[in-house]
């Protein structure tokens, strides 16, 4: 049974290590956390999965890791100088400012309705409403003032401004001066390091139609308002695919991505059956999507939220970032480029003449991933003895600590050693992180590998040395089974391969 | 033999598909850097080098991962607001800035003696010279005109202003109001985000003195002459150890890290031979440390620059980072904090009293340790032909691709389905990356993976599928071996055994 709530979640990340909120001990800063002993190896597993599936195992994929600090010019030909912003509203009585949506969504229902009927539309289409809210900037202020929108800080009726658009992207000053060219921004999506690198990849690998590049790192957004856990953070980290097809073969590529996409999930353990499919209606497509599916994981308290966006992004950002643009063909309608200084095509195959190709882009968020993870894997059991336990029940390649090793008693040199020694034995095999775990109270330790996921404990007792009461069991360590609780001895020698049979 | 220049180098790093120049197709962003397939690979494989080392074999350390934006706080008390720069100087003429040292030391020698004896220092001292212009602002300006120091960008003499300290650290506005308090830096190293949430490790790890917490991440630095391929940028990667330990057994500890990192460094194939450690000179020693060891590589090109920095830091981060400092003892000389919530002492393992922890430190640069590793394994040879090729001798731990599956001819789907049936089932082992190459030319499969340092290609034939003269050699492939460039014959269901016993 997976996690119920929000809140049981957060208490048991923070507990045993798994996430913190970033620069805490000054407060905190809002929309940043820092991942701790534990969670940085859950975060580093979900990573490798997703590595191992999109790089090693297909035979059309490349990787890649580009910087995240990029040139300006790279966000203004990709459309996110223009439209990657949130309209924003201020309560002009005490300088507040929000994010127009945000707002409104939080307001009581006959405000909300009142809004609505301003604006000519049904509080029931809520994305109307707000579309209709951006579109008359002058309107949308009147309509917040009459339907007497509260601010949430406040409590009192605001005295609202005309929405304007907020640019969420982090910018800031590179080299010694800052003039009005010498800047730079964060990139809001690994994607544009993809596309700018384009040529450089084909160069270098020779690859032909269709093949993508993946990528894995952090990217920036300025939120207005950062909420509900690592779910909406200012700095995240993203898996991102850009899959290049030829124009044509797109829909079908864009089919197979999404059953790909899905299989991967449910091999994290995220069943198909917690993720709706959101075929994203037209008028909400972003600026460069021909075709969007959300994939919608029902998270605990949030609902169904987007976990993935699976986009066709036609040939627009190719066809935004290359020169010659009208020589091209492009299907997109993108704007004028006089800055870049390469040209982005490649042969197409049957025809060996120069194309832009076509992208699908699978783009899973690893925040995300790990909040999806943790939750499906959370589990209160009732046991047979009437006790209750918390266990994450994390697929194996999943789980921050693989073995525990266990001395009986901490203070016995006999027990702590050998143990100390199969837990190196083990640590060689490269499945991860084997913990030696010398708190001394077994049951205690049991308790906490059950609440961070540790799929086996091995105990070394005093049978273990020789000096128990059954001569046989010599050399034997018992193994704890973290989903069944059943306890099996095993020898020492048998060890290795036991593990790496259930483990690999 | 390893490379000679750092030329060599950079071709190769560009053609292979190493390292792109950040944002090429906009002109480039200078100081910064884009890992493309090969790259990732390789940066992976060193990071994941360093983490079984430093993390998975020890049983005293915890792992973290941190945000990279951080709380104004943070950098302040941490002393880079005010430390973490370099002084800089304008020409009045054309409003270039320059970093004076720099500026000074690309003089012609008759000026900088000049300068020198303006300051009253002898020329051969250049550190004493530096210090004495920062030292005296206006006598330096005076000095630099008497001087004749000319702007490296016009040629001629400028009119320079006095110098004043630049802050290299990256600063952004954080959330939608740009006023006095809204901004955050992005971390100049990833060592305060590991201060910042010692007490949160402490809590939920019970860990006791002495132990350590390791952390790889990206760190930026606004470099004002930003130089040397990947040595000197702006946005760069870091591994460090912050290892906490009782007072007074820094000392000890600081010579076990010196070991333990130089040990590491031969494992990743750069011998000690060719490192040099320097005993950091009191004067020299940043704000926060004791005492530091900085290991200097001789690089192609440069000659012995920085790879890695051991630092006792003492009890100065944690001392500055802590609430009620007065009440604990301090050795280092720190800044009053009055705004930091959390006490971040621990128990002594003696007296069981709360003590502000010891720091050792070691520091290195993933893209430094990327151009040692590179420059190591670069290698010219004469084979016995006559021929010249060139290879990198990687550790295979290391190598970007383990294993190229070769089809002799890619228009043979027998030989093609097979060799890919072999690539997947080698994947399996979890070794790193194997590759399926189709290419369809072996000559140029060999000399390409010899330049990027595949340890292996598998050759599949048509002896392999049973078409060839042999009918012995039947389901067996060519193993060939990059080093000795031996070829040897082996059955396909040996194949995963064969290479684990290598490659592992």
């Amino acid at each position: 049974m997976p996690a119920t709530s929000m809140e049981e979640l957060v208490s048991l990340c923070k507990r045993r290590g798994f996430i913190f909120q970033g620069s805490e001990i000054y407060g905190g800063l809002q929309g940043f956390y820092d991942y701790g002993p534990l969670g940085v190896e859950l975060k580093n597993n979900i990573k490798a999965a997703w590595w191992r599936t999109n790089v090693y195992e297909r035979d059309d994929m490349e990787g890649l890791d580009a910087s995240i600090i990029m040139h300006r010019q790279v966000l203004r030909h990709s459309g996110h100088e223009a439209t990657f912003s949130d309209p924003m509203v201020d309560n002009k009585k005490n300088n507040k400012r929000y994010r127009l949506d945000h707002l409104v969504k939080d307001q009581k229902a006959d405000v909300i309705a009142k809004v609505a009927e301003a604006m000519g539309q049904s509080a029931e289409n809520f994305p109307a409403v707000v579309a209709a809210l951006n579109a008359n900037p002058a309107q949308a202020s009147e309509a917040l003032r009459a339907a007497g929108v509260r601010d949430p800080f406040s409590g009192e009726v605001g005295e609202w401004t005309e929405p304007k658009p907020f640019n969420m992207m982090f910018k800031t000053t590179i080299g010694p001066v800052a003039d009005d060219e010498s800047y730079g921004y964060l990139r809001p999506e690994t994607a544009q390091g993809i596309f700018t690198n384009f040529k450089n990849v084909v160069d270098s690998t020779s690859r032909r139609l269709p093949f993508g590049i993946a990528q894995i790192g952090k990217a920036f957004r300025n939120e207005i308002t950062p909420r509900n856990f690592i779910f909406r953070v200012r700095e995240l980290e993203q898996m991102e695919i850009e899959f290049f097809c030829t124009p044509g073969t797109d829909e079908d590529w864009h089919e197979k991505w999404l059953e790909a996409r899905l299989s991967w999930w449910e091999a994290q353990g995220v069943p198909r059956s917690k993720i709706e499919i959101l075929d994203v209606p037209k008028e909400d497509l972003a600026h460069y999507s021909k075709r969007t599916y959300d994939l919608m994981y029902d998270y605990p308290t949030l609902g169904h939220e987007e976990i993935e966006g699976i986009a066709n992004r036609s040939d627009y950002d190719l066809g935004s970032h290359t020169k010659n643009q009208s020589e091209l063909g492009l299907v997109a309608r993108v704007e004028e480029n006089l800055d870049s200084i390469a040209k982005l095509t490649i042969p197409h195959p049957e025809t060996n003449k120069p194309v832009v190709p076509f992208v699908i882009e699978p783009s899973a968020g690893v925040d995300r991933a790990m909040l999806a993870v943790l939750s499906e894997a959370f589990t209160k059991e009732t046991l047979e003895n009437g006790n209750e336990r918390i266990v994450l029940k994390l697929k194996p390649h999943l789980a921050p600590i693989k073995v525990a090793v266990i001395p009986l008693a901490r203070n016995k040199a006999e027990l702590v050693d050998l143990a100390r020694s199969i837990k190196n034995d083990l640590q060689k095999l490269g499945l991860g992180r084997i913990l030696l775990e010398d708190s001394g109270n077994i049951g205690k330790a049991y308790r906490r590998h059950d609440e961070v996921g540790t799929p086996y404990c091995v105990t070394v007792d005093f049978d273990t040395v020789g000096k128990g009461e059954d001569a046989s069991l010599t050399d034997t360590v018992t193994i704890r089974d973290r989903d069944t609780l059943a306890q099996e001895r095993v020898k020492i020698s048998d060890l290795s391969s036991y593990l790496q049979a259930k483990l690999r």
